[in-house]
């Protein structure tokens, strides 16, 4: 078993050049498709507009007749009615003649051009015209928008409001996008029991299904919760394991890959196939204790017990995976500048991270307070921690009032 | 029927001053809360941590035994097992004696502190303590975190995956939050069908009841789709509107309400109950046809039929009602800055908006490219706006190289 602690750099950099599958596909109604990531190309099945359409109210016309129209010298048409809007028009539009014509109703034979209402006048059955035309004048060619067989959207574009209007342009009830990746949860611990259960003697509610749970939705995955086993128990953890490695895409757990007399997960992970553990121990701080393996072509992330600290190397490690898998290869982080409101000290050989809170100073700028993830337990840290720092390296503290550069665990919306 | 235009800053303080009813409250299960809104205080049931704890490995104390311990002059403990985490101990330390602990497992009567590995040796049936520990120290008193009956969360908080993790850590596996409102969306016009359909000549496809329905779940509600209604069946009309006014919270259409023959939906709005249609016209571009009501205690907005149109008002006007209801008052818009690419010109007497797409200049700064929305039908304008603009009132233009304010379409995360 692998065991030399490596830095964080390494880390990503193994993490990053796993070879993944696909999470494959499946076709959803449009009307839920916002949020997701197309997974092939789509190509117009129409023509957009499908039809000529007149793009103002007025009276539609042969260009040709209109010529010469003046305010002080009007044209005068023959009015022979109104194209209905919605269907096939049944007349043809002959020499001097008009119909009235609304806003998105198709152009009939004969015409090639529409006067806009505020340059008419109708009287019974003539309509002046004050203006000239020019032909194609406020039409709006079939196709022009979107011709029939051209790719609208490539593979691996996120739909979002606009885009699925587009394709509800196109005629699409149906679309077909990538699976949400699965993420097994699995928390380990003796101590540890679901919330909505009796709390005995001795014993805390699991916090990191839920956390992690919603930090999995929030990146764009599903979370599959395999509920709790107890670290001691090498049995019952292989079956979960082994049960979440066939259900899911990606595992997760947390707590109980202290290296020591509970170093019983990466020790399992070794036994399910190869090549099983690929990183123990990274030079992070916090994210002790940290593994991650590759079993049966899927990785495992093993996180700290700790909330804060399982939460923050979810979103250093784990989400980018995540998000690579739900074909969001851009995914952005959510990123502002803030200055420390006070030295912090940097671990000794480790990457350091500093969970903080944020805080509209006196002088209008944001301060970033750390809030210390270190403390076991303390789950109000949690709660403040809006985002995060980096720590320089060979340095061994960042000092009061420096700026830093804040990554946000949750979207702009989400945080209020 | 009021008919009068009116500013659109008036329009936005008529809205802005509904008396609209709470959506009310439901229960669903922590799991699926992140993203939601409380619906009254939280108090604790428990305290966190339930029981004072160890906050690392090593061996629990008397604090006043280890006094003096140095480096080169350890004290020595005798040593009478270990303490299991996640049971109640069933020990009781008694002088100059000591017990192992890992993290998180709770400190047994008698013992006061904890003494880090780190400053130990175990040999034997002894430890060997090479520095002293302060009453309390090492330990994590039960409640220090978060005391029973505190108020953890005040009403309508906005949950994400850290408070979902302080709520599970207060052992809660459901919790009472807002519903979503229901936003009821009817499509109006005799040349649209539903995409999936056959398209009969002279038709087009719905777009609007999709991309409302993806701008209404990206604002925290749930969209209910009443179908497609001829904008000449007033029965019809009447029908559907009065179901959608049963069924959802608020109603939105799009289409049918040009001031003209086809002004049947303001018409029927008066007519389904008081005060009925409160804005009809309001001096924005795009917004033509443009009309709010109340009926029935709930706000109706009828949309224009263009569907960039109807999403930029959607997002100016029925968005800050959505997050009202939604319970999230501080829903933050997502704003970049950019130079406006080409000079644009305002609507004299009208509020004018005007619909960007978002690119990177040589220099590296961003421009914001005006995509026409004025051109009825292009479909492909709207997939290409990523936000707006407001022009300037008093001004015939705006000048090219400008730097705007550019209030996006969707979160961070959507923008790719």
């Amino acid at each position: 078993m692998f065991k030399k602690l490596i830095s964080f750099d390494e880390a990503k950099q193994i993490i990053d050049e796993l070879q993944l599958e696909s999470v494959g596909s499946e076709v959803v109604p449009l009307g839920s498709a916002s949020g997701r990531v197309l997974s092939s190309d789509v190509e117009s099945p129409v023509d957009v507009p499908p039809f000529d359409r007149a793009t103002v109210d007025g009276f539609t016309v042969r260009a040709a007749d209109t010529y010469g129209a003046e305010e002080h010298d009007p044209v005068v048409l023959m009015l022979k009615g109104a194209v209905e809007i919605g269907e096939q028009p049944r007349c043809s539009v002959g020499k001097d003649e008009t119909w009235r014509i609304a806003t998105g109703a198709p152009i009939p034979d004969g015409a090639d051009a529409v006067v806009m209402v505020e340059n008419t006048t109708e009287k019974k059955s003539e309509v002046q015209v004050y203006r000239a035309v020019v032909k194609g004048e406020n039409v709006m060619k079939a196709g022009s928008d979107i011709k029939k067989e051209q790719v609208v959207f490539g593979d691996r574009t996120l739909l979002n409001s606009r885009r699925v209007g587009v394709l509800a342009a196109l005629g699409f009830a149906m679309i077909p996008v990538l699976k949400h990746p699965r993420i097994g949860l699995i928390s380990t611990g003796a101590e540890i029991v679901k919330p909505g259960e009796r709390l005995p003697p001795g014993k805390i509610y699991d916090i990191n299904a839920y956390t992690l749970a919603s930090a999995i939705t929030e990146s764009g995955g599903e979370a599959v919760d395999f509920g709790i086993v107890r670290d001691d128990d090498i049995e019952a953890l292989k079956k979960v394991l082994q049960e979440a490695l066939t259900a899911t895409d990606v595992v997760v757990t947390s707590g109980g890959v202290s290296v020591g007399p509970k170093d019983v997960v990466p020790k399992i992970l070794d036994s399910l196939g190869k090549p099983g553990v690929i990183i123990h121990g990274v030079a992070v701080k916090p994210g002790k204790p940290l593994a991650v393996a590759v079993v049966q072509g899927k990785p495992v992330f093993a996180l700290p017990g700790n909330p804060t600290s399982s939460l923050l190397i979810f979103h250093l490690l784990v989400r980018p995976v995540l998000l690579w898998l739900a074909g969001r290869k851009s995914g952005k982080l959510r990123v502002t500048n803030a200055k420390l409101s006070r030295r912090v000290f940097s671990a000794k050989g480790r990457r350091t991270y500093v969970t903080v809170s944020l805080s509209k100073g006196k002088d209008g700028e944001w301060a970033a307070l750390p809030v210390a993830s270190g403390q076991s337990g303390a789950i109000t840290t949690m709660a403040m921690a809006e985002g995060y720092v980096e720590l320089p390296e060979n340095a061994p503290f960042t000092e009061e009032g420096q700026l830093m550069r804040v990554v946000l665990f949750e979207d702009a919306e989400r945080v209020d």
